[in-house]
């Protein structure tokens, strides 16, 4: 079964009305927002990445969707399958830098023993508080959409990781951090939340992700993709703005906000939502083609 | 890295206060209750069992949990493996009936998919709220140890569905629902869960069940395993007190109050607490030994 199908299916059970109809990054539950990621090796890591890492993007990937609330980080859960000792080590290092960096306290959770050879699976469900809460769901017609930080880092941090680029090259450097250890806009979301209409992280890709947030509103949304904040590192490895745009891994906060405002936190107008559906692009003014892909889809 | 040594590295990361150090079935996050059950393919259930009653078990495990702590439940997320439209209609209408039953409304979770031939890995976590959330270390010198309805109805269930016996005689289909679609003891845990001193849920068998209270609160404890109830359908399959206290999966409340309080719920006195460690057993007043297993162990 898809997963549309599937949530429509999970959408027949009774629902908590902090569900949201399942159509959201985080629910409520009380005064707490909820949000839960399972990653599959295989599927989105490698077996070769270090376990490091994957804790680090596990929790952070988590605590992402929590910025994008506004919400200040209460307490993580983890769902772990043990594995071998080296393995083990190497994640529990990630998941201590990962959850003292973002003040994460770990909550509880479970450990399974896996059959062997099968792929490792793992669960991060990590709760917010004290949040504004904006849904995807709220922009308005007229609102500027603008985005935090630089676009397309990861992605080329991913593009330099495959070709094996050296790492002592301190862009290169910036830009697999920006892959490996994301950093959830936290205090920018907090910042934000109870000022804009809509707002969302960037998971698989600006462009996906904006036309997402308008098809959740409602609307129809123009991206501008030569306003795409690079890094000075992207711009040096050749990124493009429609290639940043189209790249997954941001974790960068998209939001939805009246047009005269200004945000608080360093962040750059991309676009503007209107009356109608759909995504469309200019350049200059003068609209553009999309490109065939419009980020990055994990299939389910 | 076993369980116990993985848990002892997480008991070094920042733990949230209501982790209760990592060392109790449910976790505790403002107002709410909070435990996770992960069920794993060929560790915790077969390929061949029904997805409906694996859909169910799951969520029942984690209300059985709640259940323990006197909890109301608020809520569960489900973090589940897309797999073949057969399979996932069959866990949906599992899922429907156990959350109808239980009144159990879905908040949330995550939808994945797997390597081809993975075996599924499915994460509950279930919230419940208003809880007196007794812990099951706080039982006392003195105290009467008792336990809720029939115990090792479902170890006859599994041994039964093992031997391929029949499903139209009315005490194997009792046991084997007991086994498949266990009951939650909900309302039991409420009305209990003020005066007690300690409770659990039996889900790996009375007795070592009785012995992780005891060494969780500092104690000795005694079980009579004469008087360890029985059901009827039980007793007709020629479950001994010892198979029923070893067997696991009963998700009956054990419990320990003061020596002269009577539980206002079904439930019968099995034992006793006491100053020292460890479990034994009598037989009529005279000690007996343990038997060889004291219940049942997943690995980790």
């Amino acid at each position: 079964m898809d997963e549309a199908s599937f949530l429509a299916r999970l959408r027949a059970l009774p629902l908590h009305p902090g569900a949201r109809d399942l159509r959201d990054d985080a629910a409520t539950l009380g005064r707490f927002v909820v949000t839960s990621d399972t990653l599959v090796e295989g599927v989105h890591f490698l077996p070769s990445d270090p376990p490091g890492d994957i804790a680090w993007k596990l929790v952070a990937t988590n605590l992402s969707d929590l910025a994008a609330k506004g919400a200040r980080v209460a307490a993580i859960t983890l769902n772990y399958p043990l594995s071998d000792d080296d393995w083990d080590d190497a994640f529990l290092r990630g998941l201590d830098a990962v959850t003292r960096a973002h003040a994460a306290p770990l909550l509880g959770g479970d450990t399974v023993t896996l059959p062997r050879g099968a792929p490792r699976i793992l669960t991060v469900t990590a709760f917010g508080d004290d949040a504004a809460a904006p849904p995807r769901s709220g922009a308005r017609a007229g609102d500027a959409l603008w985005v935090t930080g630089t676009i397309g880092d990861a992605g080329a941090g991913l593009a330099a990781a495959r070709d094996g680029a050296l790492t002592d090259d301190a862009g290169t450097a910036y830009l697999l951090a920006r892959y490996r250890r994301p950093t959830p806009r936290l205090a920018e979301g907090r910042a934000l939340a109870p000022h804009v209409h809509a707002m969302m992280d960037v998971s698989d890709g600006l462009l996906i992700d904006a036309a997402r947030m308008a098809a959740a509103s409602g609307l129809a949304v123009t991206v501008a993709p030569d306003t795409v904040p690079r890094s000075a590192a992207a711009h040096a490895r050749g990124i493009s703005a429609l290639d940043a745009a189209t790249a997954g891994d941001d974790y960068e906060l998209l939001f939805a906000a009246p047009a005269g405002w200004s945000p608080p936190v360093a962040a750059t107008r991309v676009g503007a939502f209107a009356s109608g559906a759909g995504l469309s692009l200019t350049l200059g003014g003068a609209p553009v083609a999309l490109p065939a892909h419009l980020g990055y889809q994990h299939g389910a």
